[in-house]
């Protein structure tokens, strides 16, 4: 956003300031984000978390911060506090340090931990998941500290080390820390905006049920010529058996796990229609022309209001190339199911081993992992400074989105804290995190640190609304 | 079999005096086997294919038959014939001297190509499929040369050395060689006897059709959270289908693919009931209690009865270790139908093409490979020389055996020779062949040359008869 655009926004006058000197503090602002994307911090290989930790307790303390690092039987959680301001609600940050590994390396343009500037981009391992996201909020708190001498709500930023590797670690680390982490709001930066740039606020976001099923059939793989026909075949097992879980319209068979699903209020009508689409390049970036069934199914009501029961993996006897004649011993289904409010995988859970019971009791079934949806009200009281500070920051008037499709331990924070979770995404729609060439669009950087510095500014007297 | 037991058979006396000479010849006849079994002749991986049928001829020649190396696209194919019985009956051996590969090496007691005896049994990569098989017909012949100065009918062998690899040339060359390979019969000794070591004789093997079913989905595999509920499902889409193909009760769905599946008449009926049986055993060998549904159908109908319809393999997204959440990109399912007299594999493609089609438009099908069945009748007049020739080597009468559960490419004797194959495995249940292991009971490997020497005897007089 230009100046002028500033100055159009009736901004508290210590705002203006503080944007004012975040202008000024460019070049430094990139330099300390640098210092942490050229440190390797890749949880899943246990690569250089220990040092980025102590990097990250260093920019802290470097920004005012009351910093340390807190042993978690995994990767050190960096916590680090200012709360000066008496009276004043609390903000927590939330962020983790640790990167996906960078391989396949040679498909990366330039070094994954040599952060560089390239077509107004910057191109790092990490830069947008997540560490350009939590420095960009850290600073904007710092740029309050140095133009004002105080920052003007209590700050807290929590900064771990396994989110790539599923936060092991993370949620007992909360629940241990209840009084220490207090707040009114968490706010988390991760993620990407639409194609369309525009900023969005995130609301809230789809739970998880994550299981396997398990179908035995004889002790060995089996030669069909000789035992087809004798034999059960496991697979086939699996099949019959999906077939009552899923029907080919594209509904969830096993009874009562609708039940749950939060009904579309008009509200939340209001918001899924206002989110940005253009469907037909949507399914095109994904080699389709047409949506799964039901086809007359809105295409963010798919996303943000019904669940789905999606098969991840499908295995069993001979999948190389060409043909064998194999019988096999056993064949396995992996399935993710993405859970809506108010659907609580644990009754999902029993309702589908009660149905696999019925339908198919030789079948085994595994819980790889829950979590629970999270929705914040939409009116929440504490969703207007948010989208306040991101129109500031950014320049642009937030959409609001209601959900997200993905699954994240949010659920942590008001089972713990008692408190909700925002999240403005700051990554580009092609930040390719977790991948090659991943990347943030430097302006959105610098808008991520405006936001931050005037969600401070706008929680001023905000407290305990939620 | 004693030589009382000899004595109380009903002998020519030729055939006498040749059976003796095979108990006086056990030792060379033992040396000549391991003189191949030594060799390494692995069709797979291209080792030692040469080189063995060099050896295979030398056999044959030292054996009294005019033999050769014939060239095909592949492995070579090793001819050799001594037809000086006018008037007499050509009968026709087939056998194959390649062989599966042998590791895992260390699960071998003994080292796969250093042939060895050890507790009554012939240890050695191949000496039950098929080395010790077809050099036993051979050997037989011998015998009768050896003693009486000539064959009693003509005598030709072909032993390919692809079989272990589909015997992807064959057929092709049968095809090309149809006067050279004329025969009133072809006689086969491959595979293995029931738990009992009763001899059997077998008239037909059931057929197949390999096919691969494919279902696309997105461009590539993606996020579930991110796409699940948009993006259509490839696996789901093939348990639709497969669902709409075999029921949970064991019915192949597909119109058409079993009209032409042969009435069990009472001659059929009486030879399925008098195969041997230990049901609970057969079943307990593979960790199994029960059968596949439908529960009622009688152990040796499943095999020789009933066509049935394998999923040999399913792949489809992640099948590693704990979860991933992906929507695959993709999904397959390679399936192979056991036919049964008279379908016909090309019919049986057609309609399953028509059905997925019909009901999976977007689904691709390739087709991996077909074999006819076959079935001999069980009256048919070379039987009985079979069948007396197997009593006299054995000292056992044989068990009829109407068809095996495996498929051979033996479609080929009655197309392109217009005669039929006759199938007497020398092997014990417990030969191991593919595996590491493989095992011939010795004795078994003498009572197969008395078997063929027998058999020579018992067909004087017996031309055209088919």
């Amino acid at each position: 956003m230009t100046s002028a655009d500033l100055a159009s926004l009736p901004l508290d006058g210590q705002l203006a300031e503080v944007l004012a000197a975040c202008g000024r503090n460019r070049e430094r602002d990139l330099a300390d984000l640098f210092r942490l994307l050229a440190q390797p911090s890749i949880s899943a290989q246990g690569i250089g978390v220990d040092e980025c930790s102590e990097l990250v307790r260093d920019l802290l303390e470097r920004s005012g911060f009351a910093a340390r690092i807190m042993a978690t039987p995994g990767a050190p959680v960096v916590y680090g506090e200012r709360c000066n301001a008496p009276g004043q609600p609390t903000l927590l940050i939330y962020g983790h340090y640790d990167v996906q590994p960078a391989d396949p390396l040679e498909a990366w343009d330039s070094p994954p931990f040599e952060p560089t500037i390239r077509d107004g981009r910057i191109w790092a391992r990490g830069v947008a998941d997540n560490k350009g996201q939590f420095v960009a909020n850290v600073l904007g708190a710092r740029a309050w500290l140095e133009t004002v001498g105080e920052l003007p709500i209590n700050v807290k930023v929590v900064v771990e080390g396994e989110e790539e590797s599923g936060s092991p670690n993370f949620p007992a680390f909360v629940a241990a820390n209840r009084d220490l982490l207090a707040a009114d709001l968490v706010y988390v930066s991760d993620g990407q905006v639409f194609e369309t740039h525009q900023p969005i606020v995130e609301f809230g976001n789809r739970g998880m049920l994550y299981i396997e099923l398990v179908a035995h059939g004889p002790s060995r793989d089996l030669h069909s010529g000789n035992f087809g026909g004798v034999a059960p075949n496991p697979a086939w097992t699996l099949v019959h058996l999906l077939a009552t879980m899923f029907s080919p319209d594209g509904e969830i068979l096993v009874p009562g796990v609708l039940d749950a699903v939060r009904p579309v209020t008009p509200e939340l009508r209001t918001a899924l229609d206002a989110i940005p689409l253009d469907e037909a390049a949507a399914l095109a970036d994904i080699g389709l022309t047409e949506k799964a069934a039901p086809k007359d199914l809105p295409y963010y009501d798919r996303l943000m209001v019904r669940p789905t029961m999606n098969i991840a993996g499908f295995t069993s006897g001979y999948g190389g190339a060409g043909s064998k004649t194999v019988l096999p011993a056993e064949a396995r289904v992996k399935m993710d199911l993405r859970l809506v409010p108010n659907q609580d995988p644990a009754v999902i859970y029993d309702q589908i081993r009660a149905h696999v019971a019925a339908h198919a009791p030789g079948v085994e079934i595994l819980h790889h992992g829950a979590m629970e949806p999270v929705a914040v009200a939409l009116d929440s009281p504490l969703a207007a400074p948010v989208r306040r500070a991101v129109e500031v920051g950014f320049g642009v008037a937030p959409v609001d989105v209601p959900m997200v499709g993905g699954s994240l331990p949010s659920a942590v924070w008001p089972k713990e804290l008692g408190v909700p979770a925002i999240v403005v995404p700051y990554g580009n729609a092609d930040q390719a995190n977790h991948s090659p060439n991943e990347n943030m669009i430097t302006e959105r950087f610098y808008a991520g640190i405006r936001t931050s510095a005037a969600l401070l500014g706008a929680m001023v007297g905000q407290n305990r609304q939620i």
